[in-house]
């Protein structure tokens, strides 16, 4: 008979799991082979909450392997490291993003693009390499946890795209988890920002306290209509299914528009609007291990962080239902550290 | 009274026009105006017929303005130019594309791109300045032609898009009028070319006649998976509603595909397909003025022509059907200079 998640490996773990597609959570007991001797053991102080979570945590994607303990927006504290272990000590403050391994050998990897390994391993509903389950356990504190997933999904494109030239004019669309940060980000690189969101009550503190030049209105046909043909760059945070031809239509000649939020369906893209003004519409997943490093580094210089609503465990399921109508500013943190979780 | 076509202006002119959506071409008198100072009139001795002739025709994009010349791949001899002209002379070979004026003064102009620029205007169903419907009546011999608009249409965003390093993989999808410009160009920039295409009976003469070094039937599930994540960049030539999911997919991560086709209705994107490989879509119209320029020194020096069949006047209607049916090797150009235009 197969062992039981609890009782597979030594380690004991427990996390809070969805068990079918409603995606309820509730406390889930699973354990974790032995520390490797390439292994770190950490903590887990916070952990961000991701659209994608979300996705997962109902099946939205149709992938999902219940039970799930979703999250991959970590930070801890090192409590135990193998023998081989030389970057990292017990106490250390580390983070666990969207992968914990990949194969190391193949060109991305090669070319540190782990993130475009098609062997990486997820740190929640995948197969590690001891053939368990990934239920979202490896390591590096509130703030910054959704960097290691909001912070480098954004980032990674604008360095990719070429999407960092001080004074040209950045739409972010969407302004949640990813979009706010991008909106910092992309003030950091020196960028005219406008916010692209379908909610005005969003425009003073997008404006005020995110630091955006501007805040458009999707649902504006004028306003829409007086912004046509002025932007440079977008980058596309919805996570629902939505038409790119509004936002296509932002864009100057060879503007570029790249899309990180993971609809479950096809988009629908005129050819017209990308031929007729030679513009691109472009994908990005996440970042590599290094790059991710560089994000980090970006953002501590110029003061960056998500803005967050911390929250107990036990709270979880009324964090995803307000998730899910976007009534959050502008990412929940688990405070894993401080919540009793059985 | 409005003043017809045919005597608006002192320069008389003939051409076949479609009147209605039916797309049937017929004798058509119209007039031009004198040469003016900074005008060159030409004679017209070929004209290639492009998928979006066809498309205009018959009104297939809903922007048809009847009756309609088209034609935009235009070759003939210099029969009179205007004072200020001092780059050409009386009995020059030379070329018309797809526009034939543009405004000179934006942003998309200054920079060579006059075929971004919002006023450009087109060799026809446009409005030239002197407030006449442009039918199709300026300036560059029969194999030549079509590289005005199908030669510089898969130069131009090969260029753009970085997709010409050596020793890269090309798939060129849809083997017509651009099609097979495009694997003669792409070897020309010492690429390895696969010919995507739905017709299996284009194989032989792709190898062995164009010189690609594949091809690959789209309809053939097997194939199709074995070239998956194989390919750098692709051309989609194809002018039909397509899905570019299974195009996407034969690519690699960071690949490039390039839509210049202009099928009528969007292109459904799936976002995975995108985001997962960091893949992009972009789009290219065309070329601007010393673009094409360059196109055309690129392809005397590589011997670069297209593979025309050269109809008479009368036959355009029956050209245009075969068209239709993608019934051309592999682009058809009239010998307007021994047809009977009436």
């Amino acid at each position: 008979m197969a062992k039981s998640p609890e009782t597979e490996h030594p380690q004991k773990a427990i996390g809070w799991a969805a068990r079918d597609n409603t995606g309820t959570f509730s406390p889930f007991h699973f354990s974790r082979r032995e520390t490797g001797a390439d292994d770190v053991t950490i903590k887990i102080l916070f952990c961000g909450i991701c659209h994608s979570d979300l996705h997962c945590a109902r099946n939205e994607w149709g992938v999902t392997n219940y039970p799930i303990v979703p999250g991959h927006e970590i930070v801890g504290t090192v409590t135990k490291v193998g023998n081989n272990v030389s970057k990292f000590k017990e106490g250390d403050k580390v983070g666990v993003g969207v992968l914990v391994a990949s194969c190391q050998k193949c060109e991305s990897c090669q070319q540190g693009l782990e993130n475009y390994c098609p062997n990486m391993i997820l740190t929640y509903n995948s197969i590690d390499r001891d053939g368990t389950k990934t239920y979202g356990d490896n390591m590096p504190l509130d703030a910054g946890a959704p960097l290691l997933c909001a912070g480098i999904t954004v980032y990674s494109p604008m360095k990719y795209y070429g999407m960092t030239e001080p004074g040209k004019h950045l739409g972010v669309a969407g302004l949640g988890g990813l979009g706010h940060v991008a909106v910092k980000i992309g003030k950091a690189f020196g960028l005219k920002v406008t916010v692209i969101s379908t909610s005005p009550k969003k425009e003073s503190e997008a404006i005020s306290k995110l630091g955006a030049d501007a805040f458009l209105v999707s649902s504006d046909p004028a306003k829409v209509k007086a912004a046509m043909g002025t932007m440079d760059y977008i980058i596309d945070t919805v996570s629902a299914v939505h038409s790119l031809a509004p936002l296509l239509g932002l864009l100057k000649v060879n503007g570029k528009l790249v899309t990180v939020g993971l609809p479950e369906k096809p988009l629908e893209v005129p050819i017209f609007a990308l031929v007729g003004a030679r513009r691109l519409v472009g994908g990005s997943n996440i970042g590599g291990m290094k790059e991710t490093q560089e994000m980090l580094d970006f953002c501590a210089k110029h003061n960056i962080a998500a803005d967050i609503e911390l929250v107990r465990m036990d709270q979880i399921n009324t964090a995803i239902e307000r998730l899910a109508k976007s009534d959050v500013k502008y990412r929940f943190v688990i405070d894993v550290g401080n919540s009793k979780l059985q």
